[in-house]
């Protein structure tokens, strides 16, 4: 198990050897993490120790413990919490080994690169996980987790991360945000507001977030007027501590605005628990639509993650809860859905709105037409399931003749496991070169073009769609 | 006219190398055809003989003459058989010098690629269809029909079959698959429940279908109680004669069950002729989530094939029948369709569930994330239009990343036309070879890991999805 | 800048070595143009003059001045003049500054192409567009304007232009189409029926527009049959002027013909004033339908564009008015959209029907297929924002292996940019000679085939098609 220098490229000549070219200027910039879930606690200590193999890289990772579970290993085989408490694996070692058995079901998917590069360059394993050699690779990865190079903090180092945001609940009160900051540390670690919970009136323990949304805010939530009081409260807190993004997550991009008083009644109802069938999906338009304007107001970049199906699987959300791997992708809608939003702030100078989907048919036929129209947007790197080799391929190929390169937003690696992010920001980096070179040998655009737009592709987008 | 023994590689030198490897390792396999409709006719009697060139291969192929009547060339001209019986073609000849006049349109197309390797392989042709050769191929395709080697059986076993499913309605009393069981041949051709026309209400002659069920099953049909236990009683009986799989096509894939006794309302009026509208969607939806518990409990495989809307041209219709080449696909969804079916049996260990869409922005966006978690579902190949180089490319392209390679199905042939069933897997286990060489050389995968996909793609994982 | 004679063709040396020589055969082809928006008013003065370099080439594209809005730079510093007179930028040397430094967005898009190539072949230039050569490119481009070789009927022959059609309202007195036919120049320049203005109830100014058709036909239009008279009316008069066909735009592709006493009164309360909702939605897809028919009548070849949202940003259409780079793809639907039209006409001798479309997801799920079948269809190529290399790749590979090559209409260049038409040709031609170069070192098709294949496609199936 050796990474090929030349991974992901052509291996067509002309285009490798220009693809080569292109990712030596790119492959040592420091990594810009501007959108993904780390958990900052991660670094708020700074002797924060990873736990066993299994808990660093297997039991957090939904990519992972979906794939086995699809080909019939349960859950709790694999460790997974139960939300009961109920009995799951807990022998670390055997989850591992029937992770390393069933090692093969990866090969060609992205999670399989992933692992992959970070068993080779962060844990300097050279073997591919076998059920033979399973033990032995599990003692490797826990002897380097005792050494001192294994703290985050120095990983963070190590990788050149040169900032990375974290994804923060409106209530959350940024403790570790706080303590990373007054801990001299020179790591940068932003938060970013998502209000997920306190916006979709649905969502599982809405109340309770509304409750935690009050005592964060200070701000006593009994009407709409005082919920949007106590959001533009919490959007302060959160730039104070240097966030400089919002984001959120919705079915689909309806952004049809209420007037105050249909808002406040649905908000009324929610808050009396007396919600109506449709009112979920209205507030969070119309919420999507005022948060826009929150953005232009105060200038915090606007992320809108849109198109999951979540915990498509019944079983599985009553016993361990969301974000479990049965969130599956439905088709999509942006250009009715946006218009008005788009023409309330569509070219207002103050917004950057960030737009994600998870149906590719959108790259060409809505989303790059957009993009390479109205001043405010600016398009993410493909999301989630299509974060891959190809993925990344399908959307440069689907966005840029229409978009160009700088309506992009770069990239942004979007997970939660922190040893991966090197991996993740390499493979894009990678397909980058490897896509720019292929117009640089068809003699569309030259070498010079090509460098510019790698960079900007790279390190530099992100930063500016960010504000970073 | 002759068969590159390259084709469908990549002329990557690097590339076409890895994949001429990967090829010669499964190019011998057994043809594994777990999916078509071929009839069983052919196998029964042992001195059975193909008609005429004509129809063989071009009078029953809606892929061939569909092409030729968008051209302007009229069915009838074509020998296609009228329902009242009215003239068309009887000159096969005619017939086939007309098709060898057009023979050009094909240029591209999996029919073209298919017909000439066939020509070529089967038939022994070396030159290309022309106007001027017609009617000298006529006679040496006919000269061979005369002689043993091209009685079915020879052929079967020639093309190396190791098994071969039909389709067949839910009455069918299954005579030739029994007639060729008790002749002692070794050739395996089982059947395939297919009961779509007593399932749907509004099938074309519902009524005599349930007639013909009555007969076959023993059951009076009467109640929707009495319809469910003769589905019962004939998959024992397609079962009891080696059936492994039931088939079932519906517009949409919604799964949504009804009560008893509102399903019993509806078989109700469809047996009193007195259906609604609505009524024949929303029984194949029940139906579906029914036909599952089921296969659950029977451990047939289940097959769901979605999305052609059938015989758009109705005067082709009228005058000529259905499965003329004018079905024609619709957008598709699966993510919210297949909630109640798979909320019901997803995590079944006794059931299969095999998807085939017509909408290929599902094999991304839905279909491998719904089979990269759920345990009962596998994808099937690209179907019908996307049985295809460029076809199966797309689909390789969209699932395996999410999905991984163990969560298909492998290759079926989907053919009627017999002698074509060499060519077409052909196609597959080329395709496959050199998309996995392309990952090989893009550094994804190793040599191994290419060689075990293929094996798998090309013959195992066909064999476990229909547990044959 | 240099054009390499590779551009556009695979690096890889046995196809880029076939491409070559499928290239070379069509490059000189004439130039069909059945399909454009070219102000006929440039060739009825043999003298007409290009304005300044920025008002042939900035001022009126809406490809190039969306691109720099969408990065912030306003329409009214582009020079796009307002609907209100109101103050634009009016010194066009800046304009073309603003320009020249924002050349690099449009580094791999089609209109980067184009303009490079225009810029080297037209005029000369060898300098990529920048901040500093600004104004000495303006003075090299404007130098040639006032040469008598920069005359559009010099370019046009130049240009080898076989036939160009134009687009034109039906009312439309087509003087200048009379003024060239009366001028004695050997130039073919047609007009298109394109009655948009009239049949759409709630397009802005209706009601002008039917005074217009009053005017231009001489019938009174105070009823829907009327109407329909005035229609038949000016087809027979552009018919005369030597137009072979017509072109509808319509949002989605919706051909349900209503009544004629409905459609009566529809059309009435159009007259009156007093639509209702949905009454235009209704009234064009009946107007498809009965368009079709007179199509049948007169065989005028029939376009359909389909799934345009026109006018996205309402302040720029306040402002602007419409083609401003503010249309916005949507989902469309053809399979049940246009059968009733299919089955009224689809297998109609006399008619021609020329499908276009912005959703890409259309070509092998629904295009192909229905093109494929039946005999009046042919598919026109990639629209707008898929008129480009890889949608022009995309569209090859959506639609050959289902339609073939002969059910499609070839090429056609659709630009208001005069000068851009032979760079879009070339685009086309050398795509298409190295798509099929693909399939030749794929070993699917020979040289020969190719070849053919090569010349229907960029000359002879759009003769065909429009009857040219």
């Amino acid at each position: 198990m050796n990474l090929h220098p030349d991974r992901c490229f052509s291996p067509e000549p002309a285009r490798r050897g220009v693809a080569r070219t292109l990712y030596a200027a790119v492959k040592d910039l420091p990594l810009v993490c501007p959108h993904g879930h780390v958990d900052p606690a991660l670094f708020s200590n700074p002797d924060y120790r990873f736990g066993s193999p299994a808990e660093l890289l297997l039991i957090p990772d939904h990519y992972v413990f979906r794939m086995l579970y699809s080909q019939g290993i349960s859950l709790e085989a694999q460790g997974v919490p139960r939300r009961d408490g109920g009995p799951t694996e807990s022998d670390h070692r055997k989850i591992w080994q029937v992770f390393c058995e069933h090692f093969y079901l990866f090969a060609g998917t992205p999670s399989g690169q992933w692992l992959t590069q970070e068993l080779v360059e962060v844990f300097g394993l050279t073997e591919k996980p076998s059920p033979t050699n399973a033990q032995r690779l599990y003692d490797s990865i826990a002897a380097r987790l005792e050494t001192p190079e294994f703290r985050p903090r120095a990983l963070f180092e190590q990788f050149k991360i040169e900032v990375l945001c974290t994804t923060d609940a409106a209530s959350d009160p940024l403790t570790h945000h706080q303590a990373i900051r007054s801990s001299g540390w020179s790591g940068k670690i932003l938060p970013t507001f998502r209000p997920d919970a306190v916006v979709n009136l649905d969502a599982l323990g809405w109340r309770e977030s509304i409750t935690a949304l009050e005592q964060a805010s200070g701000v006593s939530v009994t009407t709409y007027a005082a919920f949007l009081e106590a959001l533009r409260n919490r959007r302060a807190f959160f730039k104070s501590l240097g966030a400089t993004a919002t984001d959120h997550a919705a079915v689909t991009a309806d952004t049809t605005p209420l007037s105050d008083s249909e808002a406040s009644t649905l908000f009324d109802r929610a808050l009396a628990g007396r919600s109506e069938p449709g009112d979920a999906a209205r507030f969070t338009a119309h919420m999507l639509y005022t948060l826009a304007g929150m953005s232009a107001d105060d200038g915090l970049t606007m992320q809108l993650h849109v198109g999951s199906h979540r915990n498509h699987n019944k079983t599985v959300f009553e016993r361990f809860g969301a974000d479990k791997g049965a969130d599956i992708p439905v088709a999509g809608e942006f250009t009715r859905n946006l218009l008005p939003l788009l023409n309330a702030f569509g070219t207002d100078p103050r917004l950057s709105l960030i737009l994600f989907t998870l149906d590719e048919t959108l790259y060409s036929r809505e989303l790059a037409p957009l993009a390479g129209h109205y001043p405010v947007l600016r398009l993410g790197p493909p999301w989630w399931f299509f974060d891959s080799r190809l993925g990344m391929r399908r959307f440069l190929e689907g966005v840029v003749e229409t978009a160009g390169v700088w309506n992009l937003a770069g990239f942004n690696d979007d997970t939660r496991a922190f040893c991966s992010i090197p991996a993740r920001h390499d493979v894009w980096r990678r397909v980058v070169a490897d896509w720019l070179a292929g117009l640089v040998v068809e003699h569309v655009i030259d070498e010079a073009d090509a460098a510019a737009m790698a960079t900007a592709l790279c390190y530099d987008l992100a930063k500016t769609a960010y504000r970073l």
